[in-house]
């Protein structure tokens, strides 16, 4: 950490607030300049806090040259971690696809898609049980019922589940889902990151719509610091202020992930964009700069055809999908 | 609504799009355009999912004309809401000061903060017990603990007290607290704020660093129809591509707010600016646009005197402030 | 376009707005609804004032159902414009590569250049003589000598040349230079577009880092409602909160840009994250897409190899980038 | 400025870098850590490109700790600039009120706002002769003619005028200006900018909407480093994902441009907005944090009541207006 002071400070308050960084068991290098002193803090700086310093009158502004994270840090820990549920890997070259209904509505439509999702090529079953809306007045899932309609698609397809839990009260109803995923809202939710650290069980964790990728580590720091070191990081797009796509899909997030942390990293085309003609093809541009893998919505109800979701895609338009990413995936690894 | 449909549709696709519309309960007034036909749909259209709509292939673009908040919403209760506490008002032309400090530390601290704040005309106590932190190595609250100390201050000084709940877990915990404010990160935590729409007391929502007007109010809206009718709203800055502050304090927000919904509006210059020297200006800055309060925050504690709170005034900076305060309000009501 | 009123509105207020919309010669329908009546408006409406409509007391929203540009939109002309520069072809199924240096800095330097872009399969020379600095104090370009720099390795290696103008006042030196790169800070530099749209040459528009796609067809439809159908457009990254890249990369606009123009429409993958080490991964995703073309910056210069341009390619990764995208293009035109 | 190596960096490669930056004539400090070598520039740092220093090989990271501006920053000149227009002042504890409408339609419209505008004590008027305009469709601007009917205004009422210039070309037509307003679009058009330090009269540089603190200095830094030192700073709104305004005001940004430059700093409440509801709040916020002055939208046209524009005040609401910020000013002045 670099602190660099205002011109004209006094020796005095120098000294004093060297003092207090010493006492905090760092090593501080003075570099003095024509205009300005600066101290290098050496030592374990995750502790100091840089809002604080840099308020102080003396002081002009303050610096981190390090990561907050460790656990998380491909600095501390080269080699890519690789998820792992069943016989299904993720990471360290292993590209794994969830795909599924937005939401389980009966058993008939989620073995249905989770069937139509495997014979394509899926490796696990998506689907949503319990549902964030915006409005209190929206549909907020099937609940305990529709976990139990997944587990019933993933008797019949063999496929591993992932679905979203929202509140650290419906823990025991998860205990035999294969991946808990932490939705967007809740990239913050540090009460349920810690929980979710005590279980040994892979954690998908969706970046929130305004995060940067430093809290986003900072989030899966939560998670492993508590042991549970299985987490799986998922781009889902950002907010800004364009207005054409739900959300930006930011998919330079994915190679800079790769270099700043070891875990995997996968991308969610459909939430992000909101619109079905664009979820092909940044899936497309998703597997071609190296994401670890891909959360699709697909949805399969001929009675609804007229109101298909506006984010999924029909199992045939997948299927077509399924074939151009193995493309793509070959040449990325060629 | 209003469904703008693209050119060439069929008569078919038309007539069963405008069966499942009227399925739904509403009317559709037809307009049929030159290069499009536009359906002006009529009636309780808060059910109707945009995004679907939109996504239908016969649709170019789906417009919301009217607001799906209904509790919350001017139109439908032009009166001004007031929020009370013990004697303190707030809303419908009351004005109230929440002051204290970042963090409970102590009993001798937060009594001599509040006792200083009191002083200066601070009409209640803040003062955080669950803190979240974006790390989590930092420092977490006393919890428990802290909420304690908040109740001796607040039978020290007779000031209501108002501080941060993060999980529904810890609601017993809160029984005996006055004002419960859910913070930025959770303001899209719906089980939080329907568990908080069964109590029967003042709720203080602050805005999502990326949320919405509309979004705030819907979570407004989460709390109201559980049956909570006393919430409070703060603007508490955005996130943007701005970098001097920690964000962007959107006090236009404020007006707007006081167009569209009934509900007292406050603002938290601290948290939004993150920098002491800014929490002033702020401060008048929001009483001037005609928030209906403000929550500061204030530090007192000598031995810190060196690492005081980045974003905290010491209470004399407190006291000259609320003079300011005083007089930019005796103008806005003049 | 569609008007909706606020409620209580008088019969004669609303025939007041209602005859002047009809003196700018539109059509309306009424739509009357429980709470609320909404006037929808057929004809054309580019020349409505949105915001001006939307400011009167008696009016509660509007909303725009078609869009303001013409000469650009895929409804008035389905096919895709093919632009073309002697034998390059871009759009229609045409991909285009232009490559070549930050800026043009010696005959040497640009010819190297040129010529190891052209071996690895480049289509067109790109390359800066006139450079916008946001310091005053930065190198801003070889100017009138660099144009002449890059018509000598035009010369050498027959690629056309691709060059940014900034000033109207400079347009006499382009005359000899095959397409006019207008930057991202001059996108709205609505003087410029209209002298541009008096050439009969190709234009390269950059998006502007804080514009919507709307506004960029608006800066195009400038440059064609003058007469210059040759307009090619240029996703580069938008300004969000997001600090790890320079700006975020839009992919998404790319697909949504297909859908609302016929222009063909290329990525700049390297001013876009700025990061050298992203350039390949963002240019493989914005081929997978289905871009029609590139813009990447490459580097040849073994004196300054210490200080290779933060965002450039050396010539070999570009070689290696160039076999990459060539395999990618075939999956997707499959 | 600060740079961070990434560990196990090899000797040579150190010595080549250092070598490299004291050929730029700067002093290197060198803190070994046990993770991290860190090397601290003392010197002239504002010609290193931080880019391309942090795209090095060897490069962890790149820290600015000094401002790249000169000429407008305080730390190098501590008393505040006060611009002069004959009578008027601005800056310095001198408060300067704009006033005028958006276009300059008329004599007859022109003298009888600026009249009107006078009588509430307006300071200065302003008027569009020439308009930006995002669709190559909307009215323009009268331009020459316009420039015409404000000086004609001009000697009616005493007031000086200001006015937007959106061309080199059109400088000639400017001499008799009083204050050359560079729009929001034009932050960043440098030449124009450079042209503009030529002049000796002064500039009111309206920051960008996608713009930093940072680059709006140094937009100022291209007209004072070619010798003109009057620049007048404006606020009017960035972009960010809010969607109920036009753009955000960010009213930080007024004490912290306070911190960073002697300059005067002074808000445009009607473009930052875009809803005339919402600029008499915003005019008063920007009052209570001590902004110079105020630029303000104010029509009078009795034939066009009906379209009055979407963000101008009537002038008996700008009567109003300056009567609450006269009081306002009192106290921030106390």
């Amino acid at each position: 950490m670099i602190v660099a002071l205002k011109p004209g400070v006094t020796q005095e308050s120098r000294e004093q607030l060297m003092d207090w960084l010493q006492n905090l068991g760092l090593h501080i290098h003075v570099s003095e300049g024509e205009y300005q002193t600066i101290l290098g803090l050496v030592g374990d700086t995750t502790k100091v806090d840089m809002d604080l310093v840099a308020s102080l009158d003396i002081v002009d502004s303050v610096k981190r040259v390090t990561e907050p994270f460790k656990c998380c840090n491909r600095k501390f820990h080269p080699e890519d971690t690789v998820v792992q549920v069943g016989d299904v890997k993720i990471g360290g070259g292993n590209f794994c696809v969830m795909a599924g209904p937005c939401s389980v509505e009966s058993e008939e439509q989620i073995v249905a898609v989770a069937k139509a999702v495997k014979a394509s090529g899926a490796n696990m079953l998506r689907g949503g049980a319990f549902k964030p809306r915006t409005s209190p007045y929206d549909f907020a899932g099937l609940k305990a019922e529709g976990l139990e309609l997944l587990k019933i698609a993933r008797q019949e397809t063999g496929l591993p589940i992932v679905t979203e839990i929202m509140s650290v009260v419906d823990l025991p109803l998860f205990e035999d889902v294969d991946v808990l995923q932490v939705g967007a809202r809740n990239m913050q939710n540090f009460d349920l990151l810690r929980e979710l650290g005590k279980l040994r069980k892979p954690i998908l964790l969706k970046r929130g719509l305004a995060n940067t990728l430093k809290e986003l580590l900072m989030s899966a720091e939560y998670i492993m610091a508590s042991g549970n070191e299985q987490v799986i990081l998922c781009e889902r797009g950002i907010r800004t202020f364009d207005d054409y796509t739900r959300n930006t899909l930011d998919l330079a997030a994915v190679p800079m992930l790769h270099e700043l942390t070891h875990l995997p990293v996968i991308v969610d085309p459909s939430h992000a964009t909101g619109i079905n003609r664009l979820v092909a093809p940044m899936a497309m541009s998703a597997t071609a700069c190296n994401a670890d893998g891909l959360i699709i919505e697909v949805h399969n109800d001929p009675i609804h055809a007229l109101c298909d979701g506006a984010q999924s895609l029909r199992p045939e338009q997948f299927d077509v999908l399924m074939g151009k990413i193995r493309e793509i995936r070959k040449v990325v690894t060629a």
